[in-house]
């Protein structure tokens, strides 16, 4: 029988996870794959983390170098995060010829184009399954099973924690900042959410999946970028009355050359598909010109999905006989002729306040009307002497959006734009 | 660059739709897989059909042997359907070593072991992604992104036609003759429907699924199999009222070496996300151990995703070394020591009319109580001296269920069983 020895470096969660599934289904892989797969080496300077997994000390390297050097490591698991050092070592597991498999999505988004030409050059491969919504396969599907289709969209839930929180304040009327400190509590967001909370890491797994799904480099430098910090309670309810339940999506749209990607707070039908993905679920939606909609649903963190996704693509790399590599060849840009839009079209909700005097709704449709920006639909609700108004746009520029809502903010003063969301269609 | 001459035999809607993409689609699939695909051999006795694809006669061949002989072709789509002359067909061309890419769901659940041994004899590879569930990838899914995981349990609908036809009962309140009726119109349901309506279609794709899910050869003999046909109007209401939406299910579980298959309508809770698929869309809800829940949504027939499926297959095929077999190793019988199981243990809705006299309930509840069953809730209706009872039961042996059934209906005549249906926990 086949034997692969692997080294992981970075025994956090997710390689302890990896290393975890790797050991207990040491037999069940050995029967159903027909491969050995032995955990030979781990890095991690927190020799209490090795142990807490009961990995003999025997097995503790002492440094990146030691694993590059050895030659029975045929495969090396990154699940360091970051971008540095986790780029260095992985370079010089590259060069050694090894193939690695990380589940590292800033990295992978950051510097994919010069890790696959240091991976060509070690003869070796470079898999990161895991690097984009958890245990949910998206990225083989993309790459091994809709070949066939010109993807037109891939709309995704590919951030648990923000997902976690949008769904308590929906379900239990929660504020934005009680439902974070519920999130930080049971560890689904960090202490500090930056990362989650503001969209970065929707915007990493977005560059990978629209590059993947659109056969052509998305850096994530060109993905529109908006956090959930602004929702409010107010948003939520109102989305909720007029048929729409808030999620922070991940859209990427391809018509002919021009690619349109952006994470941002969506209103979306509550009779789609992604409005039922509750909790730290995530889901991912494409459609593809032959295929048709397809929608993929799991886990999209967490030590044991996450490392279902490192063990499946340790599995399928060492059954490969030659590395799959993306080969967009354009160093990480966008390929000339692909234009990234910096302008939407769409439907859009907007939330006004406005002293409630005769003539004032008058005025703001006006604007709206002088802007090309027509209403589809329009809540008003009075509280003592000031009104709230929620407007849903049907699909206009955003561009024309944003100019009306400038003139109504310009307007003597008494009128707010208290919030803007964009509408899923 | 690398080209691939394919064959298709049987140019019906899926054989089209394969044709079209595979022309449509040249270019594309030569920029983003780096291979020419050309098809070169058609095989179909209707030759307007050939023609009316738009296929050049000089394509047209006279004869499988023309094609087995042609030394230029080394892949062949069969979309036929049915077993033969489609298994003969297919022999030839495994035998003369052409990898072969099929959409029969009822072949490879009959003769999936004999057909492997063939494509190991002639050195080829057998692909099935488009036997089950149309343009979903859940076949390649359960071999190269789950192999991490044991797999617990894989619940799908599978079958567009039936899930149309529950749709259409339970959104507008149709009877099923009629929802057959419509189905039938549109052609999502064959003028004779006993092969989606009686779940034998569904009980094929589970035999597969669950083979390649478990690691051990399911014989389609073995699912236990109901169809939809005595499903009522009142039946889709009381679940409505109960929480439920009824779907045709089709269940595979596994604990230790024990296995169980079935397929029947099913009682879904409507907060489970099976319930909110809808139409002739298909979903398949998978458990692993460490993944946890999957889901994967999608077109499950039609030219296009079924098309896509193929197509899929062809590229992978075409770009594989060595072909993937499943080796089950078992002449397509159960393994020893695996039991198939044949008694389950579940929820059940119970649907009884009596004679609305004093004490019935009462007798009623005895029986259940007597056999083991406990009742979790019930609704009675009262009609013109004759009243329905829904039962609910809690978990419970469906032979104790099917003992204090018949108890019920031996006892003077008056209380009439009139449907039970299992329910999904």
């Amino acid at each position: 029988m086949k034997t692969v020895n692997v080294a992981i470096m970075g025994i956090g969660t997710v390689g302890g996870g990896t290393y975890r599934i790797l050991t207990e289904h040491r037999d069940f892989l050995m029967k159903t794959q027909g491969i050995d797969f032995r955990v030979k080496k781990v890095l991690d300077k927190n020799l209490e983390r090795i142990r807490s997994f009961g990995i003999p000390e025997a097995a503790a390297a002492s440094s990146p170098d030691e694993i590059a050097a050895d030659k029975d490591i045929s495969l090396v698991v990154e699940t360091m995060g970051g971008v540095e050092p986790a780029k260095t070592f992985i370079e010089k597991m590259l060069l050694a010829g090894k193939d690695v498999v990380t589940a590292n999505k800033e990295l992978i988004s950051k510097h994919w184009a010069s890790l696959e030409a240091t991976a060509k050059k070690g003869g070796a491969g470079l898999y990161f399954e895991a690097s984009c919504v958890g245990g949910v396969p998206i990225i083989r599907a993309l790459q091994e099973s809709l070949q066939a289709n010109l993807i037109n969209s891939i709309v995704g839930i590919i951030n648990g924690t923000t997902n976690y929180i949008l769904t308590k304040m929906t379900e239990e009327g929660m504020s934005y900042e009680a439902a974070l400190a519920e999130a930080q509590q049971l560890g689904y967001a960090e202490f500090d959410p930056t990362a989650d909370v503001e969209g970065f890491d929707a915007s990493y797994k977005l560059s990978i999946l629209s590059s993947l799904a659109f056969h052509t480099c998305v850096p994530y430098t060109c993905v529109y970028r908006e956090g959930i910090t602004k929702v409010t309670k107010t948003d939520i309810r109102m989305a909720g009355e007029m048929g729409y339940v808030i999620k922070l999506l991940a859209i990427g749209k391809r018509a002919r050359d021009r690619i349109e990607v952006r994470v941002h707070p969506t209103f979306v039908p509550k009779s789609h598909p992604l409005a039922g993905v509750g909790g730290s679920f995530n889901a991912v939606f494409v459609n593809g010109d032959f295929v048709d909609d397809l929608m993929f649903y799991g886990r999209g963190a967490g030590a044991n999905p996450t490392g279902s996704a490192i063990v499946s693509d340790i599995v399928y790399a060492s059954k490969r006989v030659s590395p799959l590599y993306s080969d967009f060849d354009n160093n990480g840009k966008a390929e000339d002729g692909v234009e990234i839009a910096t302008d939407f079209v769409g439907k859009y909700y907007i939330s006004i306040t406005v002293n409630d005097a005769p003539g004032v709704l008058a005025a703001l449709s006006n604007v709206f009307a002088k802007n090309n920006v027509s209403i589809e639909n329009l809540i008003q609700k009075g509280e003592k002497g000031r009104a709230a108004i929620f407007f849903l746009t049907h699909a206009c520029n955003e561009s024309d959006v944003r100019r009306a809502v400038a003139e109504i903010e310009s307007q003597s003063g008494e009128s707010r734009v208290e919030n803007i969301i964009r509408v899923l269609e």
